[in-house]
């Protein structure tokens, strides 16, 4: 970061840690072969993926054998939602083919009836534009589940809409754009009850948890879930790298077919070096330090939560303040747009956002807001800031003030 | 590479330039911001990515808006291959959807006529697996062309197949186990020729050039391809990243939906680094030094292809001699298993392979040969060794030495 910005937009991309980076070299110099060759510098880029996905396993109390990296999120994301739209047909005759190619994973589009998929009105476009697309698509039915003002999805609501073809519940862990925390553990438990009471249901239950792995415990079996993702520039790991968590026994079809890496669920020659850095990024999570920094963020942050509100007439902060991750602020502010003080605070080296950077540069209010019971007007008044480990309190004071002069700027305007 | 390993993998895998690791750096430290982010963090990163598109779109000849970037060569190849077999449907109507996402690419599986795909039986798995999967699904006709025992594809074998419901064939421009040379621009005339006879024919040519790009041309109007794969560690850059080439006009439909990226084809954040170090591996194959590079490849090839055979009995070289990539030797060996061959050669610290890494580690012989008349026995001799650029005389010249010295004890033990 040149020339001192000051920079609030951790929820966009995190900076990737030293330690990370460090770790990471090695498979962009000496240690560049391809995990899957049999000789020895091959099995030195083999160990060093397996080693992240024991650093990933530690941190969702599960087996190794049940962590997928992947891409990125969105990869991710598409993997659970596209792959339960596919339904297993054990009945398939394997057609005969010139490769070697095996096909461990065979399913057909389900004629009968359709999966039928239970998602959030404030899931991230990587969750809701697949769903969509199926939906038009006409392979899948889909009940969208409203939030409170707050917010925040009721797990009684997820109970209404468990039925006979539910396929899947795909519900954030918190949200991108208002860090508001959702009830996972006790939708989870729904999705159990039901299980129980249902006997022959198959329903996975998917969080994307690529906002809260920082913050909150990601353990799966006390989550309930079956599926779980995470994104490597979330959490001080480098961007191009993602993990899905899949429950031993869940069937996912695949969105790419290949050489049979990752168990076949994403194929490609691995991404050692990012695998590695994610690994690394998961292993600091753990470190205790890293509540301490959490503290502090969480410090700053109710600061600003605090004294933008007595200092600045108009603004509200939206979502609910006790379920919410401790570095978002996220405020609308009258009369004025989010876009045009994002732009301003730029100018005066304070880098924010308007909302989730995948949709920002979109012409549309906040899909997040507008089902929160906001209006477009008020929609388009948002401003998210997000503190990191690197915040200083002199960078949140200085931003209260320079936030102060831009909004009265523009105001001034009208 | 510690202890001096000869490395002679190179299809496998090469290293990463140090003037693709410069190049890269910035972006795991300082220039860390997502490229969505309107501020100018955000703006960096944005800067950096188009500048990676528009060195590939010079190597390519093409705009930079036909340049897509993925996270590899499997992903590339499974969106042209799993892209086409969606139909597009103008008709669908939209459905309304809570979030902003918007659908800029509808499709449904078509459900009258079949999409034809043409394809070679030498394809790389991330070609084969994706094509088996959807044969054995039911959504698309498949025509295996057969090579001859050169391993080439004939391109009045392609004219034959093409038909009606043809949508794509698919074959790639240099095979990855015995290097041979497929003649792209020939069978690309041919597909034109049938388009301006067959007005409406929307047939899409692709071919996987992830082998041949260090030492091929790839101007795309040249080889008369609609679509073109490339991978950065093949070609001195990282790995997680490659290159979709699809020319205007020509529709898939993407393997992802979610925030936007890539023009809608391959959403996700940018993975930045690696986008960056792709664009400048590419910008080093049109340095000048290059070629001088690649003859020096050719001539310690040649060297091997020479003595090998008059220092050890019963070897065959396999493949066409002339069409075929300057760094690859591939070998069957009378009377020796070849991985028996890798494994001894790796513990007297030479690195290379049987085949093709990706499916080195499955117990079926490979494909590429067998499809090539080679009996199972004789494609279980294979050897492959690569050259690259850092490959030096001593080493050619040692490894002949090495490999002798392992076959005679290989075949002593029989």
């Amino acid at each position: 970061m040149k020339k001192k910005i000051i920079y609030l937009d951790y929820a966009a991309a995190t900076p990737t840690d030293k330690k990370v980076q460090k770790a990471m070299a090695p498979f962009y110099s000496r240690e560049f072969a391809n995990p899957s060759s049999l000789h020895q510098l091959g099995q030195h880029s083999r160990a060093a993926v397996e080693t992240a996905r024991e650093q990933v396993a530690s941190f969702l109390s599960c087996s190794a054998d049940e962590v997928v990296f992947t891409s990125g999120a969105t990869e991710a994301n598409n993997i659970v939602i596209q792959g339960i739209s596919f339904h297993p047909n054990p009945t398939a005759n394997p057609t005969s083919h010139p490769g070697g190619a095996k096909l461990r994973t065979p399913g057909v589009r389900s004629a009968g009836s359709k999966p039928h998929i239970i998602t959030s009105m404030i899931e991230h476009e990587s969750v809701l534009a697949p769903v969509l697309q199926l939906e038009r698509e006409g392979v899948i039915e889909v009940t969208y589940i409203a939030v409170s003002k707050e917010g925040i999805v009721h797990p009684d609501d997820i109970e209404k809409a468990l039925g006979e073809n539910t396929a899947l519940v795909s519900i954030q862990y918190a949200n991108s754009e208002t860090g508001t925390i959702q009830p996972i553990a006790k939708i989870g438990k729904v999705i159990k009850k039901y299980k129980e009471e249902n006997i022959g249901s198959k329903i996975l239950f998917h969080t994307d948890a690529v906002q809260a792995a920082l913050y909150l415990h990601c353990n799966v079996a006390k989550l309930g879930v079956d599926l779980l993702t995470l994104s490597g520039h979330k959490i001080y790991g480098p961007k191009g790298v993602g993990v899905l968590y899949i429950k031993k026994g869940s069937r996912v079809r695949p969105l790419f077919f290949g050489g049979g890496q990752e168990q076949d669920v994403r194929p490609g020659t691995e991404n050692v070096a990012c695998i590695v850095g994610m690994g690394e990024a998961i292993a600091e999570i753990r470190n205790p330090k890293h509540e301490i920094q959490n503290i502090q963020v969480r410090q700053l942050r109710d600061r600003l939560i605090k004294i933008i509100p007595q200092r600045i007439s108009g603004v509200e902060v939206t979502g609910s303040i006790v379920e919410r991750l401790p570095n978002n602020v996220h405020l609308l502010i009258n009369g004025v747009e989010g876009k045009d003080v994002v732009f301003l605070l730029d100018q005066k080296g304070v880098a924010v956002s308007t909302g989730s950077a995948c949709s920002e540069r979109s012409k549309e209010p906040s899909h997040v807001l507008l089902n929160m019971g906001y209006g477009d007007k008020e929609a388009r008044s948002a401003v998210r800031i997000t503190l990191g480990k690197h915040t200083k309190k002199e960078e949140v004071e200085k931003t209260v003030k320079i936030l102060e002069k831009v909004v009265e700027q523009l105001r001034a305007k009208k």
